[in-house]
């Protein structure tokens, strides 16, 4: 069994109201240091697989089917024994 | 500058309905080898702190004020300059 660990963004040049919100609500705890923030997806799949390159194959091919939207996100995974 | 990586994750004694979904769209598309899916948040702060120590502290103290609900989720972080 293997567990891949997907982080999904959205692309630098698409609006991110939910990180703009998070980081006003950040300011108003008194977090002044904090100048930029963004909100994506952190997706944990569990994968009966024989190998990590097989389990990776098919945590790469559910990101660009399923989990990301390939006009607005980016997606890195990493894959671990779990 | 650092940039803070966090990966927010609900406990695993809390339903997660969005990767109950998730996981049902995946066996659909006929990837039948993913077992389970979790689905959480993963939020990137930018920080102007002078150490990354002071940015891991200032993120974590962001976690737990605003980003994580201690009650139902953990939140893992990660700092590099950037």
């Amino acid at each position: 069994m293997y567990k891949a660990s997907v982080r999904v963004t959205l692309r630098s040049s698409i609006l991110d109201p939910q990180g703009k919100t998070t980081h006003h609500a950040l300011e108003n705890l008194g977090f002044e240091r904090v100048e930029r923030v963004r909100i994506g997806k952190f997706v944990e799949m569990w994968i009966d697989e024989r190998t990590q390159e097989d389990a990776e194959r098919m945590a790469r091919a559910a990101c660009e089917q399923l989990l990301a939207n390939p006009v607005m996100e980016d997606f890195e995974i990493s894959v671990e024994e779990g």
